[in-house]
């Protein structure tokens, strides 16, 4: 779950179709089974109260009360208010990029931390960085999926539901300073439209050394014992009149409705949690068709491509301080996936989780044939569903390997390109992310382009990825795309670095920052004209981009029908027995609740629930990913350990483990008490149990939290930042 | 602990001296408190019975009744009788050396196991393996020490020492087919003859394969979770008259007098357990001077020199599989050292272990100085041996430069010169050492050597080794060594090269066997015309050897009589106390008591007292280290765990921890249930617990034991060895 800020950055190298299928296998999950609705808490009010919830539970199905007001959505991850002047609390690998990008060789925030004294030395975090308060939810399936929708297939349904939820969206977003969006759970038989506060002008206020923030790094990452201090602080603003803004110096801190305290008390084994937080993407209801492919080409395929691509950026990086900061958050993303996918083939390999899955998939087939009714209404969904993903799969197939080989700033080039047709067509009728609500996150990742693009290690990697290409049979190549690139099947890898060089000295997109934006407000009939090799190659490409788009949203709308049906039948099959149902994650709201607890680790060992300072100072090696502040080693030696000393550790906490279930995007989630009150924040699993994807496994299952006490401990007692804890009333 | 058979190969690099020093630290020590002399157990009646002893007591003070008449100690290993028929169980670390010899390129018993089907099947072991029944161990403290050895020092005091211990011997070994030492306990306070018998006709009987014996290998040693199969059988033979007898077809098993039988009961964490062993040094009664030394200097010393050997055997024996063979139990040693000196070091780093040992030492010096008679008595010694100890020190610090860059072949020419110089004196004037009864074991020595030899890593170990030592300052060279080998201070790394290998080359010790062995019979005159270039070199260093020998001899009388004045403070101080005070360990038999328990992990992890075979399945990696046998791992898989399996564990155990306290010689040694049955054999320790060889720590030290029922369920269900079983009654 770690290095959920990279998502972004992985999804650049691909296609939109490819992006969109690796988005199925990249992040992780955890623990006492079930991320759940708000709106489904209170039907387990007894439940909760038993394990030890103090609040009333009907409080956990009020998105704008405490203490699910406090919690945010930020990019990929999770964060929280702790102070009435928009202090929000995350993970440092959530805040990551924005300490990245305020980085230099001189000014190293990486390996040295950060801490504003005042308001006024807080950095601007990267572009497009946002922080999102939920202010409404509604159920909107009726609007989406009316009669009219519900008689459509293939592209024309695509188109229909599109368009309603487009329509959805901009009816909400009249409300200046809100984002809206349409979210689809169990496959498309529940659509809901989601209203968010969205404050643009965010800040950097304190994150702590790599060597605290990050210390294990990629060793560590997926591991457990942990001792990870994954946190950092931001400050979101809003302009003199208390609405959202652009960046501005006159700006003013946001005032959240509600706020999280931090607890002072104890947080012993056992004790009850629950962690609000937008989980991304869980594949629980996936078809035993699509475990297989999952597991055993999809994963397999993008091992072996990630790590091959973090290899070449290690070996063009190497003595490059500068590139090596640039590369960082695509270094740290590839690492994480290949932990991920690594961890998930491994738990795969020799489990029954396929012959389970088909075995359920089984019984429900069989529910549903028992009764002439419900066959009618679900029956043929089972056939046509397979047919489908069989297509699905193929054209994945040949995409994912024409995605590695596409260069960076042709993506760029085709992504300005539709832009310019898209901005021909009135608002209304454009597609989904090319309308006007969504010209300033494409400036911002237009701008910071040059902090993480580096021309060496482009090439490196593109020479590797491309000379792969060229070299698969003619049924995977893609020839409009070769032609476009100058490119020819078989040419030699001298000839294939040559062009590329050209290509790369002959485009100004990625070294002149005007130019680039400039094409934001070009035509399509100046495009045409462009000598730019990559905008060139954009426009030749631009025909056959448009009809694998028509096919792929085809596929999606018969997708859509099929896999809703399904999804129902599901449903009822789970009511007909009296379970709920939670739908699998997709990056909006989810509760889940579990305890403090420890567990089997590899045979012959233990995990304790809690990591203590100790383990820092056994683990400590002066370099690398174990490089602990000397001043944090001293305060451990001296046993400073302030208030936050635990008598049965003998040490402060450091981390803790938790039945809690969480994937990426849970990343910087608060964790609570029974009383609503920070214990922790969430920020990783095990590599045994990232599998939890797909299929929970309650025996080893557990969330990585940071503990507040070792937050509050560090900045209190190393990093001298006790204005912020007095700022969040913890002193 | 493991891999003891090295010590020999680790000596062989060094003058006599230099490896006196080196044993001082070379080997681990475990768990709860004393390895207890035998005649000391009957006092602890009580407590042991209490822990769970169902056993008399007084039956573990005698040496040749049930259980201890079972126990055999073998080269720097321990083992026992498990049958009538001579079987005798130890570990696979311990027969190694005879896996080894009999293992070729074509016939890897390394790497396949070995098993033979009957008798005749079963082959030699190494040359020099030996199995010896102890039969009587008597105090001659009064004959060693008499009124007038008491009133020398310097030389003449060891000369004296060393005259009463080869009477001693001399008489004891009157009788045939027995090998007798005199033991020195509590620094010279104590001194004890011992008679054993000694079987010379020794077989390797069965192995298993390296991926089941040494699985885990050098990445898993000093570790747990720990999955090692560390066990093998030898078999002693005595000749048709069932006497000791040299191997010969003729021979028939040894029939020992008692035997052990393999516990077919339960084992738990709690149970009562128990060691008989061999446990070759420990340092506990080492001076706070001592300490420092070791720790400050000798070890880090020990662990580059170590480090760099090893990084130079890799290098020259890469794709050369038969080199590879040759040095694997070189490779082994260093390997071993080095985890051992590393965790050593990394114990007493920001440990008060020093403080601790000189504050007892403190209290020692008061409670002497706190009375006149114990002043005169004791007091000079505490002055006289800083002084001693500060010499030796500076004698080590020269000789371990000297030693590490002495070629292997001129260290065994000297040997072969003064044994010829030896052999003119009458046999009881002789050193130790050089005496007839000492022939035997040189010729197997000089025998084996081709099967350890490699001239092309030698050089290569040399070269570097030489090079650091001409580097250094004039006064820590030797200059009759470098002229000895035409070596001059300064020369380049080219001249050096060339003069090393014109050594090798016109020398016909490492590839002439039989030449090798016909100095065994010649006089110094012959040496004094030899042209062979590491003879030569041998007779010109004779007198300067002579000298440094005299120093050394010199020394160890002085620090003898001021050592053993102190332990005989040591032991009135523990007296006036009420307590017990057992010896450092002395390769002389010992008994450990303590439970099976597991211990605090790293932190944020627990260990458990068992692993099982599931970790063998998930540390698997099908190469290197980690290479299970595919048998095994199937029958893991269909989880066939005939009469082995554990309810509780849902598994088989395969190895466990137990505080017992042992150290470097115990391996291979029983684990005795109460009722003094094999539950298991114990082969290492724990990285941060082998500092216990100084220090003992009852909450880190543990000691590892493969478990019978993990050696049983390898041998019937994996390996077919049902044979071996059924003569050892364990069916």
């Amino acid at each position: 779950m770690t290095r959920l800020t990279s998502r972004t950055a992985l999804s650049a190298r691909l296609t939109p179709l490819c992006a969109a299928a690796l988005a199925l296998a990249t992040f992780s999950a955890h623990a006492a089974e079930g991320m759940w609705m708000p709106q489904q808490m209170p039907a387990q009010a007894k439940a909760l109260k038993a394990a030890g919830l103090k609040l009333d539970p009907t409080q956990l199905a009020k998105l704008t009360e405490f203490p699910l007001g406090a919690v945010v959505q930020l990019p990929g991850c999770t964060g929280s208010f702790v102070s009435g002047q928009g202090l929000v609390v995350t993970n440092h690998h959530c805040a990551y990029g924005s300490i990245q990008h305020n980085s230099t060789a001189e000014r190293d925030l990486l390996k040295n931390g950060f801490l504003a004294k005042n308001l006024a030395e807080e950095l601007p975090a990267a572009p497009g960085t946002r922080v999102a308060v939920t202010v409404d939810v509604r159920d909107v399936t009726a609007e989406v999926l009316d009669s009219a929708t519900r008689a459509l297939s293939g592209e024309a349904r695509s188109a229909a539901i599109e368009a309603r939820q487009k329509a959805l969206v901009a009816a909400c977003e009249q409300d200046a300073g809100h984002r809206c969006s349409v979210s689809n759970f169990y496959g498309g038989a529940l659509y809901q439209l989601r209203k968010q506060l969205e404050l643009r002008d965010v800040r950097l206020v304190h994150a702590p050394a790599n060597g605290v923030g990050l210390f294990g790094g990629e060793t560590d990452n997926w591991v457990w014992p942990r001792h990870t201090g994954d946190y950092s602080f931001y400050r979101a603003y809003v302009g003199p009149d208390g609405k959202p803004a652009d960046y501005s110096p006159n700006n003013k801190p946001y005032a959240p409705k509600q706020v999280l305290k931090i607890s002072q008390g104890a947080l012993n084994e056992g004790d009850f949690v629950m962690v609000p937080s937008y989980p991304g993407t869980t594949n629980r209801h996936r078809l035993p068709t699509e475990v297989a492919h999952a597991f055993d080409w999809e994963m397999p395929t993008l091992v072996k491509a990630f790590d091959e691509q973090l290899q070449l950026i290690h070996q063009a990086t190497a003595g490059r301080r500068d590139a090596e900061i640039r590369q960082a958050g695509r270094v740290q993303g590839l690492g994480n996936g290949l932990n991920n996918w690594r961890g998930q083939l491994k738990s795969y390999a020799g489990s029954d989780i396929l012959a389970r899955k088909q075995a359920d998939y089984a019984a429900l087939q069989q529910w549903v044939a028992a009764e002439p009714k419900r066959q009618a209404e679900f029956g043929a969904a089972f056939e046509r569903i397979e047919a489908l993903l069989k297509q699905s799969q193929a054209v994945e197939k040949r995409e994912l390997a024409q995605g590695f080989a596409t260069p960076g700033l042709l993506t760029l080039a085709r992504d300005l390109l539709e832009q310019a047709h898209q901005r021909q067509l009135p608002d209304a009728q454009r597609k989904p992310g090319f309308q006007d609500r969504d010209l300033p996150r494409r400036k911002q990742r237009l701008q910071s382009l040059e902090r993480r693009f580096d021309e060496i290690t482009e090439l490196k990697v593109l020479e590797h990825t491309m000379g792969q290409l060229l070299a698969l049979p003619a049924e995977a190549q893609n020839p409009a795309l070769l032609q476009a690139l100058g490119l020819q099947p078989g040419m030699d890898a001298n000839a294939l670095r040559e062009r590329l060089k050209t290509l790369h000295a002959e485009t100004s997109l990625a070294r002149d920052s005007a130019e680039r934006m400039a094409w934001l407000s070009r035509s399509p009939a100046e495009f045409a004209q462009s000598r730019d090799p990559f905008i060139a190659a954009a426009v030749a490409l631009y025909a056959d981009d448009r009809a694998r788009e028509a096919q792929a949203k085809a596929l999606a709308g018969d997708l859509q029908q099929a896999r809703s049906t399904l999804m129902r039948a599901k449903q009822a099959f789970a009511a007909a027995q009296g379970r709920a149902l939670y739908p699998d994650a997709n990056s909006t709201l989810r509760i889940s609740h579990g305890q403090v607890a420890g567990r089997p680790g590899p045979d012959g060992a233990h995990w304790s629930a809690f990591s203590t300072l100790r383990g820092i100072t056994e683990k400590h090696q002066g370099k690398g990913d174990f490089d602990a502040p000397a001043a944090q080693l001293e305060a451990i030696k001296a046993r400073r350990f302030d208030r936050f000393g635990v008598k049965a550790l003998d040490s402060v906490p450091v981390n803790f483990l938790a039945t809690l279930d969480t994937t990426g995007g849970s990343s910087g989630s608060p964790v609570l008490n029974g009383k609503g009150e920070l214990v922790g924040l969430c920020f990783d699993g095990t590599s045994d149990a990232v599998i939890s994807d797909w299929d929970f496994n309650p025996k080893t299952t557990r969330t990585i939290v940071v503990d507040a006490r070792y937050m509050q401990w560090q900045m209190k007692v190393v990093d001298k930042a006790e204005g912020l804890l007095k700022e969040m009333g913890a002193q």
